[in-house]
């Protein structure tokens, strides 16, 4: 079954086959007992908590979901939904308590008296403010680093959050004995939308060669219920922050983007296949460049 | 300044400068304000925070030490003695609540009834107990993965707590805008004598190409007091385990073994300048083959 869409090709039931024997092969080679995910209620976690129970059979999968204050509870809610969906065991730990603790939340005060939807209006406008004041694209100040001190308060805020839970979910894999297995993509992976040492590790990555669309299609692939499969992508650390939002453009046409720089097609094919902008082309190019330093470990002098 | 001992050749000087040069550049490229250290008391910490001094000016360096509660008092007196002696700014955090909270201390239960002494004797005992079930070399079973209970409750114990550390430690560092500066190196690193994304990780590391013995040399050439140099390295995770308990072997005779090794040299020629056995050898083949899964990231599928 092979979807051929501009530059990505894939052969859905053969790359699905594959990750399942990787994941039954990683679980073998470093003799643990079963799988452990970091579950989001996003489509990604979704994907790869489905992909473990074909591996390895849902008596040996667990989820964790790993909410704090200013998470969504439509996602916590689609987390355990899915679940449940599944039957498999999941367990509800809150972080707030360590982010209380550590002074996070002072960074930004509580804000349990104002409706969601009125905290995503203040994000956003604090977001073009800031966006103002720096005189660039925040999404690229984020990514190469800046020297303003309320940027540099938004990335410790919100970073914190992804690098506990991961600290959180090493703990229960290696009590368990499982693989902890990370759900990042191909398309956050080489654009940098995702935490160094937070969401970016994991033990293995089963989703990390695939494009984001290509995600989707295995989802369709896996049964998965559409309601996953539409509802837009948002790493939920902070209200009204959704990955279009930073990314400033859908999953297709990034997707298309990064597939033919990769194929080193002209800039001129690549704009008539996804449909970009020559700026568009230009910030994806910048987007990768500038988050070099974020896939590269270690960065040691020779 | 060249000192030539067996299989590693150091020109002290020139290493020196290029490792100041290295922290200013990526302190200018990232655009950061200055650097952060977390300070432990053990050398390597020490030598990585004159360096940052020597390359940012000691107002732009700040040290954080992160006890806990099985932290050996010694070390984190020697930690605030070495940033004090260099006049630069420290802080004091205690992790233990989060582990606390975390349910950590709960595997292995409080013991401030006893000395640290019969702490240690505890625990060196509890370990060879743990050998003897699993039937194995105990640092190669922590490597390799092996599925033991106890042994895996004990990997949960002590490797969160590095994890921990390191979330804290970028947490600051994107508050202040300050580099995050690791303090491993490269005799750690070969031999997977590292927490995976604990101690493993930083914003850069400048020590991961120098040998420990490397290091010692440095020490020396920074004018740093004799007594950091000489007392036993250790993790300071589990008290009475000490990195040599681990190594089994002096990092005298594990540095002549791995530049042998990377070298390609004959076994016989890495025996006779490094004085170890046929066996010692074969081990620490093991420890760099067993730990390549904690220097591979991301592992996905391909």
């Amino acid at each position: 079954m092979i979807k051929k869409e501009g530059f990505i090709n894939t052969d859905i039931e053969k790359t699905v086959k594959a990750i399942i024997d990787f994941i039954r092969r990683y679980a073998i080679d470093l003799k643990r007992n079963g799988a452990l995910i970091g579950l989001s209620g996003g489509l990604d976690s979704c994907v790869t908590l489905k992909l473990c129970i074909e591996a390895l059979g849902r008596d040996r999968v667990r989820a964790i979901i790993l909410p704090e204050r200013d998470s969504d509870p439509t996602q916590m809610r689609d987390a355990k939904k899915f679940a449940e969906s599944l039957s498999v065991k999941y367990t509800v730990k809150r972080i707030s308590p360590i982010l209380w603790w550590l002074g996070v939340y002072r960074l930004y005060p509580p804000s349990f008296l104002f409706s969601r939807s009125v905290q995503k209006r203040f994000v956003i406008k604090h977001r073009k403010k800031l966006s103002k004041a720096i005189g660039k694209d925040l999404y690229l100040a984020n990514l190469e680093g800046e020297n303003n001190q309320e940027l540099n308060k938004g990335l410790a805020f919100y970073r914190i959050k992804h690098r506990i839970r991961s600290s959180i979910l090493f703990y229960y894999s290696e009590l368990y004995n499982y693989l902890f297995v990370g759900t990042s993509n191909k398309s956050e992976w080489l654009t940098g939308f995702f935490v160094k040492y937070g969401d970016g590790v994991a033990d293995i990555m089963p989703l990390i060669s695939l494009f984001k669309t290509q995600v989707n299609d295995i989802a369709s692939y896996l049964n998965i219920d559409a309601y996953f499969i539409e509802k837009a992508p948002s790493p939920d650390l902070i209200p009204g922050i959704t990955d279009s939002d930073m990314l400033k453009m859908s999953y297709g046409k990034l997707d298309q983007i990064l597939a033919g720089l990769e194929r080193n097609m002209t800039e001129d094919k690549i704009g008539r296949i996804s449909g970009a902008t020559e700026e568009e082309i230009e910030r994806v190019r910048s987007m990768i460049s500038k988050s070099e330093n974020l896939r590269t470990w270690p960065i040691g002098f020779n």
